[in-house]
């Protein structure tokens, strides 16, 4: 591995954070406009205080039926969602969810540009949905219930981290997809 | 007028349950797939209850600074905010928000495709982003504060009405972007 990609791991920042700070500097520069989505909330009871904002005062946290970040690149639709995993040997499929494989196969039927983003052992991958989609049924057929490290070296692409942005996806996905 | 677009005001429904069951179709036949984002909550409190779910305890409704439905049709990215008004003669611009305009305005460099779906005079409209973009700056120059129902008219495509899917909007998209 090259020195210029250094250990992705124990940085104090979250792969969130670092991802929301790349798509704010592609934002700012008009490379992508990609968002996160809100996390989905079930609201069950509001105050309306007199002269005061709404207060929500009993909700809860809902599984979202879709991928947490989508967007657009030169007029293509993308959409991906990012895990992270101490695992030092493999990536446990457990990380991901029924409706967000559905979700992402619709995805593709509709031909957009779907993927991963995954921390895993010290580096940062792209791994296309396709191949995600590939390790999910072979599980779904019996078979092992992760992708190898081996595996994500073969399927995934290494993303470049840097300073700014931390998390270069877009470089990845015009490699792949452009 | 046509018969076989009757008046859309007074049916019962509000525009956001009709196009929530226009994008389930769409979702059901992969003719696009469109969901509209969760709304956005500020979350201050959250009580841990053992044995249960996380309880928010206290929370605020934010403003988002996007638009609320997104998703893909034939691989291009699609986005748009949708609003009514029942003001007989012109459609209020009080309706959108800057930062809604400047993320419409994102979304067309990046080549995306990009609209409001306007309910409005008993009809449900299409009016492209880059129309609404014109009559924003006509305000800021110090013109209307509206956008009159002649002008939406003339800029904008009528969307058919019907039972299932009850706003085919995808229709208007094809005849206007491809
Ligand atoms: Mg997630
Ligand atoms: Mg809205």
């Amino acid at each position: 591995k090259k020195e210029s990609n250094p250990n992705y791991s124990n940085r104090g920042m979250t792969l969130e954070e670092d991802l929301n700070e790349t798509n704010r500097f592609y934002c700012s520069r008009n490379i992508a406009i990609v968002h996160k989505k809100p996390t989905p909330v079930q609201i069950v009871q509001v105050d309306y205080p007199r002269r005061s904002a709404a207060v929500i005062k009993e909700a809860y946290f809902k599984q979202s039926s879709t991928t947490d970040y989508n967007g657009v690149y030169k007029g293509r639709y993308l959409d991906f969602e990012a895990k992270e995993t101490k695992n030092p040997s493999s990536f446990p499929l457990q990380n991901f969810h029924e409706h967000q494989i559905a979700h992402m196969t619709q995805i593709l039927e509709q031909d957009g540009i779907c993927f991963v983003i995954l921390s895993a052992f010290g580096h940062i991958y792209l791994l296309p949905a396709g191949r995600l989609i590939h390790f999910w049924e072979r599980m779904k057929d019996g078979g092992r219930k992760s992708i190898t490290k081996a595996e994500i070296e073969d399927s995934g692409t290494l993303i470049p981290i840097g300073l700014h942005p931390r998390i270069d996806y877009i470089k990845a996905v015009e490699a792949l997809y452009f």
